[in-house]
């Protein structure tokens, strides 16, 4: 491959190698896609920063997967304590108590500051979102949730209409959902020149779809705290501030969805720590344990669990509290504060990724906007700077075709490139990353 | 505890045991539950058919948790999958192959039988039937979906609406849902007296809404092969195949939810192998990898799979495929076969558990009726055998509290007991088992 970096582990996977394990996946069916085109790229491990096939081929992880690997492949504390779990018990229904699951929860309140009462969990960031969309129906005795459409929340029933983006499209039958536009100053819906002005518009445009929809109507708004796959659209200075001011007026809940944004990615263990605001539930998955075994959750304030101190809640799972999912809970949250992972994200965050992009920014027109923040970063794409006019889906489609090559695995949505490495990447490797973006849209 | 079994293993969990587990429990919100309720149930290990707290007090688990367990608890061969797994590849995207997550299809294609030709993997039931609901609404072009009232498909928004149980009442947020009575002889809908009758009056019920509802309206009908938590409904001969019959006329796609009844839990692979009929989609999770890891998932049938061929499917998740799921699911296929572990099952119904609740029945007035096959089974307990009149909450409360206290942990739900053991039960142990029930009952 085109870059040096840990050294490969051998793999040994046996006869076959890639081809094997591309011919057993036409027995998958693949989410968000079209089934007919074969899936040609083949993962078979990973260390830290880097992912490798069978053959040895490596790449330097710019995606963290689905921006879900935040402490980096193969955490040997982490693994360790996986496999613990496995050797004490694997499975335990929810209703019983067990000792990992309370440390887990514990481990989540702390972080989470006070104000907060309980954690439920789930399997991952949609069953997250739903179940905090149930609590806050209940809690209200309202119906209707308010969210961006820049946004997604997960393909669940509920999870999906609470979606904006274009996933929410061919699924919409759940009712009592409302999408408003967010704040984005680059390609502003409200004809704002400047971040106050983008911020305050936002703001009212939110207000008046609150009022115009009957204030008392509505059980939620669900925001991510950072939109992600919508393009890590950072907030300006306020919003979510503000947002949070016209749900307190109207006894509305705050969820923040932290799915993508938590535990490390933003430079913080939450990014609404940074935004100086309380929600009133927060959602998350993917950076609580890295994804190494399915889990989300959501966080609940002292009010809405005395909501349900003598009511029933009517939401579950079977696997609510999963044993191994708790054990890599405490295992990551552990190793993250000893390592100070999330210290390492924001200062690769200042020290490389911000002034690095922002240098690719001043050599390549090609980049209209970068935005971000931590190791949660994107490049919008654009055929002309002047129009803002998206880069074509055939030319990003060749550059990640050509990252790939060049030894870089990037993650693309829509006209960006979004730079997303896990929270443990070194000074070195991001350096090491940018100078393959470098080439490679110099090669455009 | 009052019974003999398996040596308790060490626990070792150091200082405060049992009740530093509970005090650490109170941060956990629970499912289906008021949080007022302190739990004081902890569980700790677990082996075969056994679990035990940390002071290593033991249980004959005739629960299987959520009746997930079905190869009992703690497999070393699972056990060592996972713990391998977690050595090489604890996470990846679903857009990449990965040679264990194509193994995992092939295995599961493989006992589903011809017809089928994809699997597409969830975390857990209730996504699993989110996305059967999604595929059957987008390849007929439909939008209702047809179940029964006494079901559970699970937790999120459109599989709770789906449900037919009380779990969907206060979450009804979702629209084209549509319920009806399913078969249930001991308490008929229709005034039937017979097998034959029943099933006959509730296929004409379906008809009838189908044709009321519009069958051009309907995507699918979508049905617990064997409806588990509504009370073991074993459906009559015929019942299912008339079901197909109805949806093949119409274009209606048939889903059958086996997340409880499969892989084992009713002595065969999938429940509706003994019913003769083919769906369109299967939904699974439990009984797949046990729940060792979180993981459901929808086969999809040649048809539905060519819907998508060239259209992107619009469902996803980020665990899709999960490397831990996928390997502890090959390995539980794997080391079932070679056990035998579902013709356990069967034998252990037949020769052990049928006719030994049918002896309990007839010793005991306040059990109604018994229904089931291989391991999986109901009693549904009566004030009154004349009138059918439920057991009292109470009295079922205390009848729970009471096995426990003899050793086994049971799984009741309503007025019912169901004995759901995992299918590696031996014949020894389902005996005490019914040992214990015997003498609880006899203690009522
Ligand atoms: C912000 C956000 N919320 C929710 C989700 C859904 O999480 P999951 O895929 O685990 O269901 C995602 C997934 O990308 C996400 O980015
Ligand atoms: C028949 C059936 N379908 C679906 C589900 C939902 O599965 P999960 O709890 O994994 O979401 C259950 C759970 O008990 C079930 O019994």
């Amino acid at each position: 491959m085109a870059v040096e970096g840990v050294p490969v582990e051998p793999v040994g996977l046996g006869a076959g190698g890639d081809a094997r394990a591309r011919d057993l996946d036409r027995h998958v069916f693949h989410s968000w896609s079209a089934q007919a085109t074969p899936v040609d790229f083949v993962l078979a491990g990973g260390s830290g920063s880097w992912v490798w096939n069978e053959a040895g081929e490596r790449w330097l992880d710019f995606s963290s997967q689905l921006v879900n690997t935040n402490i980096g492949h193969q955490h040997p504390r982490v693994v360790a304590a996986i496999q613990e779990q496995a050797a004490t018990l694997t499975t335990v229904a929810p209703s019983a108590a067990h000792r990992v699951r309370g440390e887990a929860a514990e481990a989540i309140l702390d972080l989470a500051g006070p104000g907060f009462d309980g954690v439920f969990f789930t399997n991952g960031g949609a069953d997250a979102n739903e179940n905090a969309i149930r609590m806050a129906r209940l809690h209200t005795g309202r119906d209707k949730v308010v969210s961006h459409y820049r946004s997604y929340h997960g393909n669940t029933g509920a999870a999906v209409v609470a979606t904006g983006d274009w996933r929410r499209v061919p699924n919409e039958y759940a009712r009592g959902h409302v999408h408003v536009f967010g704040p984005h100053l680059y390609r502003s819906e409200f004809w704002a020149s400047t971040p106050e002005q983008e911020c305050e518009r936002a703001l009212h445009h939110l207000r008046r779809v609150v009022e115009s929809e009957g204030a008392d109507s509505i059980a939620a708004v669900l925001l991510e705290t950072i939109p992600g796959t919508a393009g890590v659209l950072v907030p300006p200075p306020g919003y979510l501030r503000g947002v949070a001011e016209i749900c307190r007026r109207h006894g509305i809940l705050l969820i923040l969805d932290e799915v993508m944004a938590g535990f490390g990615r933003a430079g913080s263990w939450f990014a609404h720590h940074d935004e100086d605001v309380v929600p009133d539930l927060v959602t998350f998955a993917k950076g609580v344990n890295s994804g190494y075994v399915p889990a989300g959750g959501v966080i609940v304030s002292a009010p809405v669990r005395a909501t349900f101190a003598g009511r029933v809640f009517p939401g579950g799972l079977t696997y609510s509290g999963h044993p191994l999912a708790m054990a890599a809970i405490v295992a990551t949250l552990a190793a993250m504060r000893e390592e100070d992972v999330v210290g390492n994200a924001r200062a690769v965050g200042e020290q490389v990724l911000g002034p690095g992009l922002a240098d690719l920014a001043a050599r390549h027109d090609v980049i209209g906007e970068v935005r971000g923040r931590g190791v949660f970063w994107a490049l919008e794409l654009v055929a002309d700077r002047a129009t803002r006019e998206p880069l074509p889906a055939a030319v990003v489609g060749a550059l990640k075709a050509d990252l790939l090559r060049r030894g870089l695995l990037p993650f693309v949505a829509e006209n960006r490139l979004h730079v997303v490495p896990p929270c443990v990447i070194t000074p070195d490797e991001a350096r090491t990353g940018l100078t393959i973006v470098d080439a490679a849209l110099g090669a455009l």
